[in-house]
């Protein structure tokens, strides 16, 4: 017997008993040590994704553990081998998949959305998910390798490089791993953030903050870059207003980078857009090359994972962890899900 | 003494004497053949350009003509060349400038709407803005150069291949233009237009068309690409409906490129941005490679410009020419600026 957190509707999410599956030829089951929760889970337990989502749901996709268990056919994984997945199972035979776009697969199977998540002790998934790990890498700081994953591959599209100028919007986990990825390339970054508790971690990431209540934030971007704008914008708040700021703040050629999910269609200044020449890039997930960048970046240490991981709650306590995290003030909330492997 | 049409404002073209302008140092005098209306110009002919051109204007800068008099210092061409002018003359030394993008300079002189343009017999201009033109090409046809390079810049900024699948929304003379280039690539071209003169124009040219209050255009470009959708949409119509078409027809990973100018803030799906990994690209005018193209494509007749061109009326006639223009039916019309060595 083990146990799972499961969204079972109505805002709840409920802990108790189930039967570990055994893996399928092709399958492994792993030994789950954390999962994090993302802004999605959070979405999903508000029930803005029921008609995706299927009660009762085990849900959780940012995670670290250790295999437990081969299928039949799995040769190149071992029990024991330190893990995470990359959490996209794709048809390989839409036109989205033959033209080589697998991440944006028309039936992308995203696991722990569509299918069961990490959020138990013991979870099956198939073999060609898994991404293995540095044996010394903690599995504590392994579960952030999925968001960076998400920021790596937003920057890569991005084409940020050494020397220019970049502001992300929002410094939600999202926001602020985009930043500490962006700073990687050798380009400036700032962000704008509207909550003082947010600009405050930023800042103690070594972030250049602005707060856009309080500063005219296209005035101080062409002081600070000459009259010239910035090259690249993050827009990671997913609101109107980010959107506005975005294409005002952008150099001839800039680049405008549509992170945040914007639920309704957004007025965009389509004459700046002609006027400069700017670009919008949406940006969706990830592919693989961005997981093996994200994995060595959480190795290296230069994602400061232990800063960005404000609570731990054990799986019993799934739902106040979901709790603490729409109160405000966590910055990454882990679920530990107590594989008595775990090293950190 | 020379002749001008010039925009004297309350919608109204003049046309009466001028004295031609001595060719300063660095400068040539051109007796100009024939200079294209754009729609630019029918624009600024209605008042909407007023805070911009100041009256009486001498506006136009779809133009051919033949170099009359050389200014002190221009040694690289002669008396009798055969030229058009790419009319942007930039400033050197603004942050766009200095990254580049001296076609989207800060502080642009656009030849004929910032500064006198080719409507008259006798124009003087700086050389450095000058093109060369192959001897044995009309100069008729010559006249349609600057708005190919347009599209030639379009499409180069689409990075449309051979083998994709490319829709143009609106059939006026530049997405016909941008539908013509884009055969070039080897790409599949279908044209979105409401009017049926226009797609009678585009159909006679060989190129696909669809009538939108007809057809449902996403079901039929998804049919025509095994529910894929199109890998580049270039959005002409200026409109709102233009921007939601768009949207709805791309394929993952698809480009949308604005060329319509949209007077306000358009609403632009960004959720369907995000789920596709759509881009959207910015174009504004050309740089000299698109003009070199340009010349290329008119010199092989890869351009039908013939059949563009709907209507030439003298110089005196002017007025009358925009009033053609805006009763519609034409695609182009001329005016024939009345240099006697014309050939065309």
């Amino acid at each position: 017997m083990t146990r799972s957190a499961r969204y079972v509707g109505d805002r709840r999410i409920v802990v108790g008993d189930a039967d570990p599956v055994p893996p399928g030829p092709g399958q492994v089951r792993i030994d789950v040590a954390y999962t994090g929760i993302c802004g999605t889970d959070l979405h999903i337990m508000h029930g803005a994704m029921d008609r995706r989502v299927h009660t009762p749901a085990v849900i959780g996709h940012e995670m670290s553990g250790r295999i437990a268990a081969l299928g039949a056919g799995v040769t190149d994984h071992a029990v024991g081998d330190p893990v995470t997945v990359m959490p996209l199972d794709w048809c390989g035979n839409c036109p989205a998949c033959h033209a080589g776009h697998t991440h944006i697969c028309h039936r992308l199977n995203f696991v722990g959305i569509d299918s069961a998540g990490s959020m138990q002790h013991s979870w099956t998934v198939p073999a060609r998910i898994l991404v293995p790990l540095p044996a010394d890498l903690p599995l504590r700081r392994a579960a952030l390798i999925e968001p960076t994953a998400v920021a790596v591959h937003d920057v890569r599209r991005s084409r940020l490089t050494a020397g220019e100028r970049s502001v992300v919007i929002g410094a939600g986990p999202v926001g602020l791993l985009i930043a500490k990825v962006a700073q990687t390339t050798g380009a400036t970054v700032t962000v704008v953030e509207i909550d003082p508790d947010r600009r405050a971690v930023a800042a103690e990431l070594g972030i250049a903050t602005v707060d856009p209540t309080d500063v005219d934030v296209a005035a101080h971007v062409a002081e600070q870059t000459g009259g010239a704008g910035a090259d690249v914008v993050f827009e990671v708040s997913g609101s109107a207003a980010g959107v506005r700021t975005a294409t005002d703040l952008l150099a001839v050629r800039g680049r405008l980078v549509v992170v945040g999910i914007h639920p309704a269609p957004r007025e965009v200044d389509l004459h700046r857009v002609f006027w400069r020449e700017l670009e919008m890039i949406g940006v969706r997930v990830y592919q693989r090359e961005d997981y093996d960048e994200a994995v060595r970046l959480v190795h290296e240490e230069r994602i400061p994972a232990d800063r960005l991981i404000s609570r731990v709650v054990p799986l019993e306590d799934a739902a106040e962890a979901f709790r603490a995290l729409e109160a405000g003030g966590d910055v990454k909330v882990l679920i530990d899900c107590g594989d008595p492997g775990a090293d950190a």
